[in-house]
């Protein structure tokens, strides 16, 4: 296979996470979630409890450098200087931009479809799933109630078509802003990793 | 293979008339496109160049029922009656839902997803391009400017979205509104109709 990096941006409770975790393990190659939040912190400095603060939300508020301070694009932070999120996203950007040099790999969210928009072996996913569909897996996962389910899956969506949309020039969600949309609910998590790989082949051999 | 009602909706350019004639092809089963037109008018009796001038459009405009008049849902509209663009919705939906009763087929555009959703074994694809794509696609089939084309192109995909968000409760173009939305400039119109026949399968053997 040649180098590709995959993008998936997912439904909050889609199964986006899965179906990019199970591809990575059949195509052998690296996946980033959550992990690109301590990569971030490890490169820039700043701390990683900021990176999980911020992530994918984009408030506008105002952080605070603390610890070590850290430098970034030629500006010094000091211990006790505020920044904007902005900056937050501009050091995972860098890192997405360094990850994708470094050969294939699968980058859940995070904009990186944008970020990486210039990146010809790109391929851009999006992954959806039916109200119910999406309800379960959450609460299979979490102790919570339907109704509480709902509006975390609400809110989480929410959140993040604000963090797309304010960096992006996309519009989450919107079936033109990616290479390949599934409905997971309509065929399973399984069946929509191998529907990937096909697409990946079909655009490779092109 | 069980039956499968597909419904194509699509960006103008994106080539998906040609995908859904491929696929129909292939799996040996009926396509409807214009032809719903023709359909609607002759269950109606409403002349047939109704349907065409408000196709797929939103006018809201009122239209004159000339030549034989006709009835629908206990109204009768007689020669040179005034009726709104639903009637002929109503109409197009009432020959959409019969077809759909015959046996399998594709149904290009018309809201025919939403119109049958209900139909368990309806699958719902929307097909869109890159812009470059799309306007040279434009062009091959009709002798315009490239300028011309892009009016064209985005004239056309606005009053189709208009048409769509309209009468339905989905919003045209957004990934979750589909069951599966492919790039097909990303892997051309043969591996797109190839990989809907994956997805149905996918679907029918899950």
């Amino acid at each position: 296979m040649e180098k590709v990096i995959i993008t998936i941006g997912r439904q909050f409770g889609s199964g986006g996470r899965e179906i990019g975790k199970k591809l990575a393990e059949q195509l052998g190659i690296a996946y980033y979630d959550k992990e690109l939040l301590r990569l971030a912190a490890q490169e820039s400095g700043i701390c990683p409890e900021l990176f999980e603060k911020a992530d994918e939300k984009a408030s506008g508020n105002l952080l605070q450098a603390f610890a070590m301070g850290f430098s970034m694009n030629g500006a010094i932070y000091q211990p006790n200087d505020y920044f904007t999120d902005a900056t937050l996203f501009q050091v995972q950007s860098d890192v997405i931009r360094k990850i994708a040099t470094e050969g294939s790999c699968i980058i859940v969210g995070r904009c990186a479809d944008y970020i990486l928009k210039d990146e010809e072996n790109c391929i851009n996913i999006f992954i959806h799933s039916s109200q119910e569909d999406r309800l379960q897996r959450i609460r299979r996962k979490s102790p919570v109630s339907e109704k509480e389910a709902l509006e975390q899956m609400k809110k989480t969506d929410k959140t993040r078509a604000s963090y797309y949309n304010y960096y992006t020039d996309k519009t989450w969600g919107a079936a033109s802003s990616y290479h390949l949309c599934i409905d997971s609910s309509a065929i399973g998590i399984d069946n929509a990793v191998a529907l990937i790989g096909n697409f990946i082949r079909q655009k490779q051999t092109r």
